[in-house]
């Protein structure tokens, strides 16, 4: 990037909101997906959607990839600037604007936390139900990004369910609205569902209206604990087949069981071979009629002790242990080896049973836990990064199982995206002609392909896994399902 | 269209499914949409995905238009076809393919009449949300093509919400499969919810994949009666606000009440200006609990009288007597123009006024009714077309409306689509650079503009408005707003 561009964007955003010393632009060479590292050639720091505007037409004419980035805690490696160009730090958009009561939306820039999206809704009666792991640090430009999922997409749907109106700058600088308020609009294709989601490799999002919901009355924990793993999946199964929709249903195995007891200390059976923590919200009595009807499906297919939270307190500290899972797995060894592989929620039980056999074959410790009721596993591998022959077979045990994934029905990414990481493997779910489709809408919006280059479609082999640190460098607080505690 | 395509089409689908006198064109010429006519060149009607390939492999070869059609239920024009062409008639692809109860999903090729799937997946307690006008006759692949929405999209949403996956055929004859059972899935672009609302242009649906929900436990009816119209409209404001949502929630103004009464002899109060017609869904105990809340709201709004249904005929008979608005409408006068211009709902009442402003100053008569809880009014004008003065009249009035609704940040079309009947219309909504996005993902998908053309997108000025005849033809029952006692 020469120097009178540079000053271009300097002029646009002021000298302080131009980065581009080395140990600036370090700082944007990472996100938390370990592995994947690229230097941009420069970080920008815009306030305002025109100034966006600018910098767009800035890096149009002159062919500079466009990063956005919120808080970088994607996992796969989405907001990495692989090709170098600009990185685009979003963190000053970050008005919250208006919670519409009547209409029931908020409206906010992409700057703003989740949690404090969550904070500020509930505060009024309002309930805005995605809640990724990463929830307390990543920003809802990137959770529209991503389109995040976490603990409650069983009974609530996704990012992308709750996105009803968009700004974005086009990769021209154009300033596309769409969307609104309108509970229902059909005025031509749905731009807004195809935006959330696209990794920003379509265009900048700039302001978000979302859905919200009345806050459920109450809601209640629930445990139960199993002698045999698939007994915890099939009562998964039956859970649902018996027409009972929690708000979560997370599943974890023996092994994490041990670490996370082991992190957070809340007195979990070691003995066991799989937990599911089950919450319902709703009424009073809805929520304790379902959660009977579920502990008695639950001990219906063989859970060994079925337990309800006591209190609310009890129940959010069962929930934060489940949130604890990646941290303290992340302790265990020196690099933590994640994937969301997702299958339909009848075929849980066979592809636990698939990603056990794999850890066998390839001699491996894979622990598994996630989000049971969607389906959407993060089978996760202990290992360590300087130990090339056994990466290698981490390597080959994550293709075979993301293969497995697929021949169940599943997707290779339920939740994390496709990014750099999974940009090998999209074509086993989309197939030739999903691809061709999706480069054409690439195109469309972006002719020259500055957006976000190098993610979603794969250029040349890559490492394929998503690789964690376990070190204690603060990466695992940051990602999609880090630690409450996190350092930052 | 020459007799060497025509034999190749013939070839493909076979002799008797291959249709070209003018009688048989002359009843795909219009659907539900008066006032827009065109002769197609030949009528297919394949019966399998591999038919269809071939035959979009033809037409794009030789760049002829394809216009994909189940029950023509839609009130846009979208199926008319307007550049000649193959109309693609779809309805042999009408297997019911699997409920899955486990998965909670339900996959049918687009033929499936609407009304089938309700009554099969509630056979065995699940629940397909979207509820049409026309639901007894629309198919499911034109649903998907409309986004159809219905009475229940307050609480549960509109068909892009259930669409989970789809199997579509591209212009040049590929195969695409996108989505699928998975709860959670952000492998790439989301082409699914793409496709839905697409309204044929840019591929032809030939398989669909349907979110089912657990069936609500029961259901409850109620009414209020206003004497003054923004009371009512206010009670709708207020009962969102006070976070219940209930399934249903129409509106009926005074002059619809009327021309209802005559139609259906139900004892409507007629000196009420307005009346809302609330269903609530779910378990016994919460929808008595709603219900109670709901009629409080009402009263405390200045409802005149609150009336339970007594009993689930009751209840069924005023839903009944909400879906025979338009027909009862259609029977006033000999033309019935219809629109569904759409607001956020907490803009209804000043909506409604804006509708009876535009009436008095064009001297018309609009009665309006509609969903009011998702701010989806049908202001329909009773008019006589062969007045051409009062038509004239008519076309500056709801280009009036669009503009109102548009202000008050809604949309010009909430469940209609866009077709030809709002093509001239769509800038007002998604402005130029909202126009040039769809233009280039239109290209994307269809370089050679064969997808049925001339919708969504204008090329002329064209007839402004949707005028259905209530001259008794049937046209009345066939569209979204149809009568259950259609004549056919």
């Amino acid at each position: 990037m020469n120097q009178n561009i540079k000053n271009e964007l300097r002029s646009i955003v002021g000298r302080d909101y131009f980065l581009d010393t080395p140990n600036e632009l370090y700082v944007y060479s990472y996100d938390a997906t370990p592995l994947y590292q690229a230097m941009p050639d420069a970080v920008v720091i815009p306030s305002s959607v025109e100034e966006i505007a600018a910098i767009m037409k800035v890096a149009s004419q002159h062919r500079i990839p466009i990063v956005s980035r919120g808080s970088g805690t994607n996992l796969c490696g989405g907001t990495v600037p692989v090709e170098g160009g600009i990185v685009l730090n979003m963190n000053r958009l970050n008005t919250f604007k208006e919670i519409d009561q009547d209409n029931l939306t908020a409206t906010f820039e992409p700057g703003v936390i989740t949690a404090d999206v969550h904070k500020a809704v509930e505060a009024v009666g309002l309930f805005y139900p995605p809640d990724p792991g990463s929830m307390r640090i990543s920003t809802m430009g990137g959770n529209v990004a991503e389109c995040a999922g976490g603990m409650r997409g069983l009974k609530y749907g996704v990012t992308k369910d709750y996105i009803m109106g968009l700004e974005a700058v086009l990769p021209n600088g154009d300033v596309l609205r769409v969307g609104g308020k309108n509970a229902k609009d059909v005025a031509g294709y749905d731009v807004t569902k195809l935006l959330v989601g696209s990794e920003g490799t379509l265009a900048v999002i700039t302001e978000i209206t979302a859905k919200l919901l009345p806050l459920p009355e109450t809601k209640q924990t629930m445990v139960a604990y199993y002698n045999d793993l698939t007994d915890a999946a099939r009562s998964v199964q039956r859970i649902i087949a018996s027409k009972i929709i929690p708000a979560t249903l997370e599943f974890l195995d023996q092994e994490t069981m041990i670490v996370v007891e082991d992190f957070a200390h809340i007195g979990l059976p070691l003995d066991m071979k799989a937990m599911l923590i089950i919450e319902q919200d709703g009424t009073q009595l809805q929520v304790e009629h379902d959660i009977a009807r579920i502990a008695d499906i639950c001990r219906a297919e063989g859970a060994a002790e079925v337990r309800m939270a006591q209190t609310a307190e009890e129940g959010a500290s069962l929930m934060a242990a489940r949130r604890s899972a990646l941290s303290a797995l992340a302790r265990v060894k020196p690099t933590t080896i994640l994937e969301d592989a997702t299958v339909p929620r009848a075929n849980l039980a066979a592809m636990v049973e698939q990603v056990n056999l794999v850890a066998k074959k390839y001699d491996l410790q894979i622990c598994t836990f996630g989000h049971a009721g969607d389906g959407n596993l993060h089978p996760t591998c202990l290992t360590d990064e300087r130990d090339k022959g056994e990466i290698h077979r981490v390597e080959q045990a994550f293709e075979e199982i993301f293969h497995a994934a697929i021949k169940l029905g599943g997707t290779i990414t339920g939740e994390h995206g496709v990014g750099m990481a999974k940009a090998d493997y999209l074509d086993l779910k989309v197939g030739p002609v999903g691809m061709d489709v999706m480069r054409r809408i690439k195109e469309a919006f972006d002719p020259h392909g500055i957006m976000n280059p190098g993610k979603i479609f794969a250029k040349s082999s890559r490492r394929r896994v998503v690789v964690n640190h376990g070190c204690g460098c603060g990466h695992t607080g940051e990602h999609e399902h880090g630690t409450e505690q996190a350092d930052k």
